[in-house]
């Protein structure tokens, strides 16, 4: 009994025009248009012999029962950026819930295990800055005390906004009660980059989520006149960041997914007349492995200090935000190969880069791992956002037969 | 009969206690206490037996009347940025002072040749970016249309902000009449740079003021999710015009006196999670040699494509603003170092970074040569700037035996 993959299509142009207008998807969490993508979704639900609840962290939970009480979780959300696109998110809800009902009439409502969809509240943090909220109550990684009083651009506290969604900020911990008997989770997902595309590849096995080390970075120099002081007297805070700016590429180079970047650079006084006394950095490295991660950042401090004494200038570091890398279940990626393999004949392997709620769920030692499907031109978080439809076809037909390879795989272990 | 140093050294002193705050100097242009210190100067020729005027444009002109009318003029600005220095400017002026009293005790009031003392009026251009307003109007290099609507920070036209002081915007080239038989100019300025200092020496013959290239580059890549995209799918804009950033200092080390400065760079869209998709650069090379500059700024153009196309970028450059190179008198300087090595035992040539209204004299055609004595750390346009006594006094005295060497020099020719 093959998987509707068209129907789940036709469910994403619904919900997109639904929850669209001219610049894009607007499901913000906690908005009303986020509400309205949930309750259509809960529609839907009505078709299948399921139950539904939301949990004290605003996930919303689907459960269709099977002989052993052990969970099989599929699952992603259907909260978007502002303007974001039709498929981040939404379209491993909506996979799953094909997948889902694909199980249901399989086996006649009573599948051999059971099988969850899960619906994550404000994957996106767009209004708040809080991302993965969902997820991490779930995983017990919550970090209540410096979220609750989170303000949006309008001054709101996100202590308040949840609450207009009856979650109280206090209580979110408890979303930990679903983890019981949850024994695997699959996420499909766009790859939101522009890996595959590049190599021709529709699919891919994810690997895990890279660790992220995330550090402000200031020179000091000598701000000077730029027509008296001669190019030898110079303590130029902007040479000594280009050159951490170039090497930061050298550095990542030397592994085979890792990335560094230098997204923004700021010069002080800042004027054409004078040499730029401070210059402040913001360096992003990313890597799945947390050996090579630590090994990049390390590089990239001496390298910060010897450009910094070549320029006469100092330099100083301050973290951002880091988090660790999580791999995710080795045996889940083979099944996750294989049931890529069936569908288009090869497989790829390849960490993500974007944090995902999957990392969250593995972070919490439920087995885990995620199917990308090709980002055309690698853009997301716009409403240019788009995947091929044969793609998306072939997307929820591999991750449908990832489902039954896992099902079948929780019941063996 | 010598020049009085330590008089102009006391009457610098009581013109700093004048018209300077905690926060240094305050004699913007057009300013009340601007128009305090000119009064203060203005008290101090009834000493002398001198004519005074304002010109057209607001410059204050002190004539001692020699037997030909033939004149030599001295002068500077007593003008200052706000929170200025107690030397730029200034110095220039009571220099000047102190050797015109000088001749005119020299030759009891009638001078062999015409001395004229001028104070340039809003050389700074500090409040409407106008710099070297009222030599320009002397040289005939006035741009009444593009300055007129000049507004300050207040909103304040500069047409009615120079009316407030009786100057008719429209009017200011008549101040052209006062070219009329003037025979050389002579300016003595700190040099606010370190060259001198890092040299050991206290004085300097100029050879002239550099020209000066100053263009806006923008390096337009694409911009990328920071963990999504490899680095070898990268269009990177910062990196180009890090490139750059590095290569302009090869440019510059090339010829000896050139200098080219990155005084500013903005990332777009400047996120730690976005590779660079825009960056903005200001560059503004400067040189005494024309070509020199013209090569610098060709050199500039070449590498920035290289650059753009070796990052997938492309590169657009508009002119900020651009003046000519302008070499003072060869003769002058000749006399310049005569009259440095007669008081210090030697001397030394060179160019000057910073513009001065001496440029605009010498555009005008008129032979002229400027004096620079050390400054302490290089520093200017701050209530820290500083030249010791002892430089002042052997500037002063080095200043009026050029004055003689020029007097003589014009005699002759």
């Amino acid at each position: 009994m093959p998987v509707d993959a068209q129907a789940a299509i036709d469910m994403l142009k619904e919900l997109r025009a639904l929850t669209s207008d001219e610049n894009g998807a607007q499901r913000l969490a906690w908005s009303p248009v986020w509400l309205k993508a949930r309750a259509w979704f809960q529609s839907r639900l009505r078709e299948l012999p399921v139950e539904h609840h939301l949990d004290a962290a605003g996930n919303s939970w689907t459960t269709l029962a099977g002989a052993s009480p052990k969970a099989l979780i599929l699952g992603s959300h259907l909260d978007s950026v502002p303007n974001g696109g039709w498929l981040d998110g939404c379209l491993g809800v909506i996979a799953a819930y094909a997948v889902l009902r694909r199980i249901a009439d399989e086996y006649e409502s009573k599948p051999p295990i059971t099988v969850r969809l899960v619906d994550w509240a404000d994957e996106e943090g767009a209004r708040f800055g809080r991302s993965l909220f969902g997820s991490s109550a779930f995983a017990g990684t919550q970090s209540i005390e410096q979220d609750r009083s989170r303000t949006d651009a309008g001054g709101t506290r996100l202590e308040d906004a949840v609450a207009t969604c009856d979650v109280s900020i206090d209580a979110i911990g408890d979303a930990g009660v679903e983890r019981k008997n949850a024994a695997a989770y699959l996420e499909l997902h766009i790859e939101q980059g522009s890996v595959l595309e590049k190599m021709g590849l529709p699919l891919a096995a994810v690997l895990g989520t890279k660790g992220v080390e995330r550090h402000a970075i200031t020179f000091h120099g000598q701000e000077a006149h730029s027509g008296s002081t001669p190019m030898t007297a110079r303590r130029d805070a902007l040479a000594a960041a280009a050159k951490l700016a170039l090497e930061i590429r050298t550095i990542a180079k030397r592994h085979p997914d890792a990335v560094c970047t230098m997204g923004s650079l700021k010069t002080f006084p800042g004027i054409v007349t004078a040499v730029v006394g401070r210059c402040e950095a913001a360096l992003d490295q990313r890597d799945l492995d947390a050996g090579v991660l630590a090994e990049m950042y390390d590089e990239a401090q001496q390298k910060s200090i010897q450009f910094a004494a070549e320029e006469g200038c100092t330099v100083e570091w301050s973290r951002i935000w880091n988090i660790a890398p999580e791999p995710f279940h080795p045996q889940l990626i083979e099944l996750c190969e294989g049931a890529i393999r069936e569908t288009i004949g090869r497989s790829h392997r390849m960490p993500s880069g974007p944090l995902h709620d999957a990392a969250e769920v593995s972070r919490a030692g439920i087995p885990t791992v995620m199917m990308f499907v090709q980002s055309l031109k690698g853009i997301s978080h716009n409403k240019i956002e788009d995947t091929s439809e044969e793609h998306l076809k072939l997307a929820i037909e591999a991750f449908d037969k990832l489902a039954s390879k896992t099902m079948a795989w929780i019941q063996a272990s």
